[in-house]
């Protein structure tokens, strides 16, 4: 058993799998950093370390679509974190669907598969 | 909408979800790379890239406890691919547990929590 997550084997990043805490839907996967982990506890609200954009982000802080951190696990060797959460405006994708993962591999392709909650446009004014 | 699966942020690796297809209980975390997708495809059983190994692995190619692939999702930036599958042998980790995600966070620490399903020592004779 381990005790403590290993942030080195990412390079001080360790995925995180967000999961709707009521309907055991998987939402989105994210990364994590030290700082964000802390911040995710303190708050009780999921926060992320953003790739692309290099800095700390609370998932919801635009949207104000939040998730309220309900269970935290650890896998085995310590090196993924899944989070059991309550998602504010019920979508977790900046897409307005409830799932990021929306698109269904069929015969080859992907085709859309999901159900879209909110217009992008409305919550994010783009 | 993304079409195709982005290999190239992860440095050729994308991150994996495994999730019971009847339960939706998240089992898992791996890895693949392009051959490991494609090696998933056609053998319809989940098939990884091994970080620590540094090579492909079929998961229960030891065990026997392999996991038929029975939907393939993609997430909306088409860096995080999430499979549900039935799960042979009923536990996906190689504790013997259902669920890699067996400790869960209370009160500043981490305790076991999660059914197991088999004795290692009696699958992998170790």
């Amino acid at each position: 058993m381990v005790t403590e997550i290993d942030f080195k084997k990412g390079e001080g990043l360790v995925p995180v799998i967000i999961q709707d805490a009521s309907t055991n839907e998987v939402l989105m996967l994210g990364y994590m950093n030290r700082e964000a982990w802390e911040k995710t506890l303190v708050t009780k609200r999921s926060s992320f370390w953003s790739r692309s954009r290099k800095r700390l982000w609370i998932k919801g802080e635009t949207s104000g679509h939040f998730q309220e951190v309900k269970e935290i696990y650890l896998d085995c060797d310590g090196d993924t974190i899944l989070l059991k959460v309550n998602q504010l405006g019920g979508a977790a994708c900046h897409t307005g669907f409830r799932s990021c993962f929306h698109q269904r591999y069929k015969e080859g392709g992907w085709e859309v598969s999901g159900v879209r909650i909110f217009d992008p446009k409305e919550v994010y004014g783009k």
